[in-house]
């Protein structure tokens, strides 16, 4: 997979990582050696609401008859193995392990079977949900937008490594908390980036969030989570808790 | 005021506007011989909602207790003297004259009498709306995210040349639309902020919109807007639709 790391001079580095070592180029580091970043470098996360028919009725909802989508900022994106530190006026967030798509070229206006040219790969993004602001917000800021409710990572794997009905798992301290899968979005990757290409240009490095399945819950302070979505390395954080 | 334009070789210059000419440092340019470039790079623009009694009494609605904040993604912007092409599925927009904000350091968990220590001055944006969306969405991405959703500029002044009563008129191939004022906000730039980075880390660049005022209203194909606040130079944008 395709990460990027800091090396142990600081310098951020572009690799490939495998077997437990980055081939960076020039040379191959530990994996045990480097400080993992987000694997890429977005200007806009655009993720979907409720595109789980499941987690859609966790809510009280339903999946609507188009994508529902909002945003996180660049600010939101954590990296593998990183603390999380939630901001002090949020009490407790949620965990939504979901499959994310990164794009790979400048994608506007595309039909559905092209939408795979535009993109770089798949990676784990964990969705993380502060829902006593979020249920009293119009757009979700506090509730989905503060700085780390985004992790991602570990790194970018070929799309045709996640199997259209991959599994998608969460644990919370080695406890499983969340079992999905793929098939259970309504609206796929290429409908979904077809759709929103039409409203607004996707960038290179830009990441597109696909929603979580159900079995959502709070996160304690101090611990850690694990998303595994088949195809893809494990995506490991912790989370703390400012107050 | 402090701008950004594109020279006649394609170079992109910061520089000094004043009487028609912009100081690039080793030059001097004739604003006629530049395309002008939005102010500022910002990874995100973050709007409020709702901030001014008279407009949201337009959509049935108060001012909320708290600032009520919502997302444009870097995508969104356009520039002073830009053409801004409505997406396809958009059949038409409206327009919200806005006193915005620059940031000019990091800014995470400051006290109100801190802010404009973080600020690098104020600018004018057209926060343009698309009300069929909007009403269907839970977040307004379709709404109010899509490309040139956000025109800004047309450079970012001192903070001290904007009066607390400045006033915000907006008119449309020269007829005046809107007439409000900068008291009429509910929420100002130092609570806003102050309020924001508790949440969130503002960087260098990012956009902080204020609200509109009273008088929305949509924008004919091939309009000319123009958007004039106390102690900004006019910021002037033309609509298109694609459609």
């Amino acid at each position: 997979m395709r990460v990027r790391v800091l090396d142990r001079a600081g310098r951020v580095r572009d690799g490939i990582a495998e077997d437990g070592v980055v081939d960076v180029g020039d040379s191959t580091l530990s994996t045990d050696s480097v400080t993992w970043l987000p694997p890429c470098e977005p200007s806009k996360i655009v993720c979907l609401a409720r595109n789980v028919a499941a987690h859609a009725a966790e809510h009280d909802a339903v999946v609507p008859d188009r994508p529902e989508y909002f945003l996180k900022p660049p600010t939101a994106l954590a990296a593998h193995e990183g603390v999380v530190t939630i901001p002090e006026p949020i009490d407790s967030v949620e965990f939504e392990a979901e499959l994310a798509a990164v794009i790979g070229a400048p994608t506007r206006d595309i039909p559905e079977d092209r939408v795979l040219d535009h993109v770089a790969g798949l990676t784990c993004m964990n969705d993380l949900s502060n829902r006593t602001d979020q249920r009293q917000e119009i757009n979700w800021i506090r509730g989905k937008a503060f700085d780390g409710a985004a992790p991602l990572g570990p790194g970018i794997v070929d799309p045709a490594s996640v199997p259209a009905d991959a599994t998608i798992e969460l644990s919370v301290d080695g406890e499983r908390q969340q079992v999905g899968n793929r098939d259970e979005y309504e609206f796929d990757l290429s409908t979904t980036i077809a759709d929103l290409s039409q409203y607004m240009t996707l960038q290179p490095g830009d990441v597109i969030a696909l929603g979580t399945t159900a079995g959502v819950g709070p996160i304690p302070d101090g611990a850690t989570v694990e998303i595994d979505i088949e195809g893809i390395p494990t995506l490991r954080h912790q989370v703390e808790y400012a107050q």
